[in-house]
């Protein structure tokens, strides 16, 4: 009867990831209405779980409606005002994708920008903020388009120094790696459910420290998207449970239940197995002398790994047997990598030494002729 | 296994409505990648099929990560300038809502403002309009918070008068009751999933005239808001599909299964059918001696119903026994008209004859000691 019939894909692309049949049968659990007390206590357990994976105290954890980009939007039309200085630190094209957002927000942004594959250390970044002295400071720590890890701390020291309130994208680590939001210095940090959390695209969780929310009710200006504004948000998910917007209760439902199997795991055991993953994948792609776009291990994301494209092959073609043959979907690089990289995602269900080997044998296979 | 297990609600609020169970089957298919051809291939499915529902032969109708207040929003950034003229007709929450989101945005908002229940004569809009002279006009077909239908044409004649854009919110009404947007003249209209389509909430489709995709295109700032940008919107769903954001891909599933079911029953069986369980629903009411809080049977929502609250009842207790009595949930009204309504949703599977009897019989032993 039904006339959705999806391919059978292994998502082993930078996201949306592999989710689990338990997730799907959560999500297929019949709606509550918006106010419903069940609603709201899966709203807490949800909370309940983020801060562990955020690894944060803060209060203030929410669930916005929306992707990963949606609480991008909503960090930076927040907790910057029009005219507020906002420096991004970018290599790549989710930071440059902040500076974007807040510039049609009224931010005066003033990008510190390095080539897509770099990183920022706590000299360049000291240097930088000293000079600009911004009320906030953004950045990545785990960037999709290149597969770099950004250290915290060399960009939040220096944010520090002068005052900044600073902001995390950590949309492709939440959940598969560690993020430590309170010992890193980070004051408000916005991800996604589907990638390291291995649900369905639909929600993006935030976190705010108890300075960034001081700074958010101390606004002079409304924040300028009504949708976004978390102070509304906070207002419906917390007492008074004061209407909104209608949320996604199935969304809810499954993360929810991602969030359980993560909780059943250990977060420690996860982000353990997400990294053996990796490192069997890493050791079977230079058996078969292919190499990492990341020439260093500790700059790499280990759940989303940038693979030098061979001389001499076209990557589209690569990607369209691996879909053909083996149901496989991966990403390329795009921008100034397009065709140069692979984007390879080893997450949730498919981070595993066994995946990973599996994988790899299955590029082997469509790297040759 | 499962963690989530939600309590048995038979949905007669405002909404979410009841959802079918073959939508939620179609919801726990896999995901597929946000770029796969099975995706777009969902997604022209739906463009297809709403546009019969919206009454329109747009090309532009596309479908939006959010609820029905993210589509209001969209509509409001998208088709209206910082410093251009907004007329908003409010008569309700809703309308006010428009107006407070278009403030935001900068626009120069006049709200022509009535009691919460009424509706505006094309006299009386002409009569703003000819003052105002506008660059847009919004108001609200069925405004969820009254109970009341608005006839559009009053104000998109008066509004063409002017040369000003018409901005129609249909959240309640689509899917549930003709919409007739090329026949009534309006420009943009913007709904939701969780009503008249009997969906779990999270899209909220939109539709815009050529002279309105014009004048999108003719913008001279973009789109305050980056993730409601219909332009990278539009490139993301059509030709090229340049990414943008990660789609909540199971709600498009969803959505297409909703759609399918639509279909399948016919777009003026289903219209008629909800109207019948309307009629059913008032005759039924009025044998008991309650009273519509809408007089004119012509003013109003046949799958939103508004009662008033018989003196001396208190509407919350009566509410929490149909909770707990029949696990039915309705909705109460709010501002000026707290504690004086019930709002009854009679939608998608719940909206028969047999239903609407149901209800009135459980409602009347809920009004009893």
């Amino acid at each position: 009867m039904s006339v959705v019939h999806p391919p059978r894909r292994l998502l082993f692309g930078p996201g949306p990831s592999q989710v689990e049949p338990r997730v799907y049968q959560a999500m297929a659990q019949p709606i509550v209405g918006l106010r419903d007390p069940y609603f709201f206590e899966i709203v807490e357990e949800i909370r309940t779980d983020l801060r562990v994976l955020f690894g944060t105290h803060n209060s203030f954890v929410h669930v916005l409606t929306g992707s990963g980009s949606y609480g991008m939007e909503a960090a930076v039309a927040n907790f910057v005002e029009p005219g507020q200085k906002l420096v991004v630190f970018s290599a790549g094209f989710f930071g440059d994708r902040i500076a974007e957002m807040a510039a049609r927000h009224g931010a005066n942004v003033f990008v510190c920008r390095k080539p897509w594959g770099e990183t920022f250390s706590e000299a360049e970044a000291r240097e930088t903020l000293g000079r600009e002295i911004p009320q906030a400071v953004a950045f990545v720590h785990a960037e999709t388009s290149t597969g770099v890890l950004q250290d915290p701390k060399a960009i939040t020291a220096a944010a520090h120094g002068c005052g900044a309130l600073t902001i995390m994208d950590c949309v492709t680590s939440l959940g598969a790696i560690p993020i430590n939001v309170d010992a890193s210095g980070v004051d408000v940090a916005f991800s996604c459910t589907q990638k390291g959390l291995s649900c369905p695209p639909g929600l993006s969780p935030v976190t705010a420290s108890p300075a960034a929310v001081d700074r958010l009710r101390a606004r002079k200006t409304p924040c300028p998207v009504w949708s976004l504004d978390l102070k509304l948000i906070a207002d419906y998910y917390e007492e008074p449970h004061r209407y909104h917007h209608a949320a996604p209760i199935s969304s809810f439902y499954a993360l929810r239940e991602g969030l359980a199997a993560i909780r059943e795991e250990g977060a420690e055991a996860r982000f353990a197995r997400h990294q053996r993953a990796h490192d069997e994948f890493v050791r079977r792609l230079e058996a078969i002398h292919l190499s990492m776009f990341v020439p260093e291990p500790t700059r790499r994301i280990p759940n989303l790994n940038t693979v030098r494209v061979p001389e001499g092959i076209d990557d589209v073609h690569t990607r369209k047997r691996l879909i053909a043959e083996f149901g496989i979907e991966i990403a390329g690089g795009f921008g100034p990598l397009a065709g140069k990289i692979f984007r390879i995602g080893l997450m949730g269900p498919l981070a595993t030494e066994d995946n990973a080997a599996m994988f790899v044998g299955a590029l082997a296979h469509c790297l040759r002729d």
